[in-house]
């Protein structure tokens, strides 16, 4: 490792790894939360043994942002519904007072922020290894195998790791990021033994990374293949039958390969501290708007009722299943994104090639050695009013020209959102939202809305950019 | 077959059958050819054994079109020049003062008109079976194998299958038709035993016929199929190596089929003889091309130093390769034609979604497994002025939105076809003909070529239909 990049880690692993004072103040907060959470239980009559997991427990957590994590261990004979609805009554008189947000998993869970700091509080069942009833039950085996494994130099690995992919969005498992999540970072520091290490091996990415570290699979190889269709692949040193990346969207272990390689190309502080997005001003954003000579489609509707991650898995839905319905409609789509504010604004953006397509176009009609298929093609066109010309025959089967019964965009989803959308693919409850109503703008259109939300003026900004905002030439 | 259909073909037939008169006139006519020919061959010191082939010798012509082919065997120990060039002198002195053309098939030959009838010279060699030195040494031979097969029945039905095919406008071996040969028609009905035999057959095409009269293939059809790949196989009895239909372009094949079904569907008459294409007055045709929704570009240029053959020839090839070089430049081609008076205009058509395309569009880069292409293409789009977006990583590998170095398909072609366009396939004498000048003309441009050339204007209104004349609702 040169120089440079030393220097750079070692100004950076200052900024993130927590002080004495840092870490006395955040340990003793988990403590007495733990403690609260426990005799809360108590109180309630729910038995649960309560412990500090996630970043704290392993003592990787970036100093700049704090996030306790509290198990509460149920044991295996209790029913199902306990694990969700019982064990968040207890999380929500346990931190009474502080800001609350029910958050949803696999199962609900409670984030709260006390004295500034993030709590989740996550009910699990106490299974023995290879036992589980639900999602979580492994975190408490997450936390002792990475202990055993990581050393002070280690940790310092991980949180650069995990400040790198934070600098360049890839970093957290919640569905509105899709990318890796802490444990996924600890395993990868394990697996290559550095920061670097683990940027090196991504930068030389093939296509397809298989990372067993307990040799579940030596000599199986095939199995494993069979079993993990992903394209990165790291098996759960605690269960051989799950991949911790399996969640881990694919456009995020591309752009954390593309950004490993230009960091060790042109090594740089930014990476791990991205740059404020300067929005266009008002005017700016209609210029642009106006010259780019594509179309911007804006879809933008109100408040969903659901949580961050319910909320995103529909937006994401919703943006592919609109993106085929244009384009099995024959609009080019550039690109697509979404955002929200999870609140009360959400956008869904689609960039066209153009916003009306030409009026007629080439309908293939059957092979001529289907004969009968021939004539009720020939028949139906020859009486359409659709048809512009022909029926003809071209390389041995008929085609029509006729007139395209879609042209304008901005009108077509209109129409089709109307209800709702369910039947193209609007998922629940976006559809029950744009059943109340919503809008399509066009380009200069979403002018309003820029000019009063700065977070979506940001975001319009980078979309129209288009690039990594780390991408220099080389 | 039924007695409406029996009608139709008794009545056609009358009017295609020479009378006695007619086939005393034209066979006389032949017969002093014959020997004027062969005398002006003596008399120029050219050896050579002068017949009378083709549909008159067959007895198989059509009143209303008689045309007389005069062959001139010549030794086959005479080098190759004799055949084309002495030969055309012998003709042409054969028949001084009458209307002559210059030909040219594999070699050239003389086709001229006397008392209103139109004769082909044609040179060949005398060789036997097998020994073939040019491409018209099989005629003597084909002439003896139809005549021995043929009685007066059998000639009526290739008459009537010979005039359906014109009307249809699949008669003809000529570059410019690309259609069934006489000798082929009559192939078809020794095959098939009669017109309305001929006919049912091809309605039940199901993309590839063999016919083998000889059985030279029989227990060995795989050879036979890797021979030929052509999906109309007609081995001809005279020569186990030639397909008779390997010239039959493929969509006249595929229009004969349609036409076969229309017919025996719904039998008419005017299968033989097509009405007359009334074309749009210059009024009409302006609102037509206006309020069509697709574009028209015509590209129109002057007359060809080159024989019917060969100019059809150049003509289809530039049409393929400029309709290629469009389509790989993101034009969406509806159809094309070309069209001449094999005089002093031309014309090639294409029928275009539009005119223009968007200004931007996506570009695909490496996939990110190829690190060093990766990093090439990064580089250039980073720095380029054409780059409107990205570039960004899309699906594992690198993606970027530009600005369309082509836009205007008209000003595209201009430009294209300036230098002659022999780099973008434009055929070679047409390349000679652009270099000195041709139009580009978009949608009511073309007005002024269509107001004073009313054949173009049949042809350009029965483009715009775009539909075989004889397809009706069944």
């Amino acid at each position: 490792m040169n120089a440079e990049v030393n220097r750079i880690l070692q100004k950076v692993l200052k900024r993130i790894t927590p002080t004495r004072e840092q870490r006395k103040r955040v340990e003793q907060l988990a403590r007495r939360l733990q403690e609260k959470v426990s005799q809360t239980a108590r109180e309630m009559g729910v038995t649960a043994e309560v412990r500090v997991e996630g970043s704290v427990a392993k003592d990787t957590w970036l100093s700049e942002e704090p996030e306790i994590d509290i198990f509460m261990q149920i044991p295996p004979e209790l029913p199902r519904e306990m694990l969700g609805n019982v064990c968040l009554k207890v999380a929500k008189k346990a931190v009474e007072g502080a800001k609350q947000v029910e958050r949803f998993a696999e199962h609900p869970y409670l984030e709260a922020f006390v004295d500034n700091v993030r709590i989740n509080i996550v009910p699990c069942y106490r299974v023995k290894k290879g036992e589980w009833k639900s999602a979580t039950d492994r975190t408490p085996y997450h936390t002792e195998y990475v202990k055993k494994r990581l050393n002070e130099k280690l940790r310092g690995e991980v949180r650069l790791l995990k400040r790198f992919m934070k600098g360049i969005g890839v970093y957290g498992a919640e569905i509105k990021v899709g990318g890796f999540s802490g444990y996924l970072c600890e395993l990868l520091v394990i697996s290559y033994g550095s920061f670097i290490g683990v940027l090196e091996n991504f930068a030389e990415w093939k296509g397809k990374t298989v990372i067993d570290l307990e040799r579940y699979y030596e000599k199986r190889e095939d199995e494993l293949q069979l079993m993990f269709p992903d394209p990165l692949v790291v098996v759960d040193p605690v269960d051989a039958g799950r991949n911790v990346a399996a969640a881990v969207r694919r456009e995020k272990i591309a752009e954390f390969v593309a950004a490993s390689r230009a960091f060790l190309e042109k090594p740089d502080e930014k990476f791990f501290y991205p740059p404020p997005i300067e929005p266009f001003n008002p005017k700016q954003i209609r210029v642009e708007l106006r010259n780019r000579g594509s179309t911007l489609l804006f879809l933008t509707f109100g408040k969903v009722d659901a949580v961050s991650d319910v909320l995103w898995g529909q937006l994401y839905r919703t943006q592919k299943a609109l993106r085929a319905l244009l384009e099995t409609h024959d609009f080019h789509v550039l690109r697509t994104s979404a955002w929200s504010d999870e609140n009360e604004l959400n956008v869904l953006v689609f960039e066209l090639e153009q916003a009306t397509l030409p009026p007629v176009k080439r309908h293939l009609g059957p092979p001529l050695a289907k004969r009968r298929e021939c004539k009720k093609f020939v028949d139906k066109y020859l009486g359409s009013e659709r048809t512009v010309c022909g029926p003809f025959v071209e390389d041995s089967r008929w085609v029509v020209e006729v007139r395209r019964e879609v042209v304008d965009a901005a009108e077509f989803l209109r129409e089709k959102l109307r209800d709702g959308g369910r039947t193209v693919g609007v998922a629940g409850k976006i559809s029950d939202v744009l059943k109340e109503g919503f809008k399509v703008l066009l380009n200069e259109e979403v002018s309003d809305v820029y000019s009063w939300n700065r977070e979506f003026a940001r975001f319009l900004t980078g979309f129209l950019t288009g690039r990594p905002w780390w991408l220099e030439r080389g």
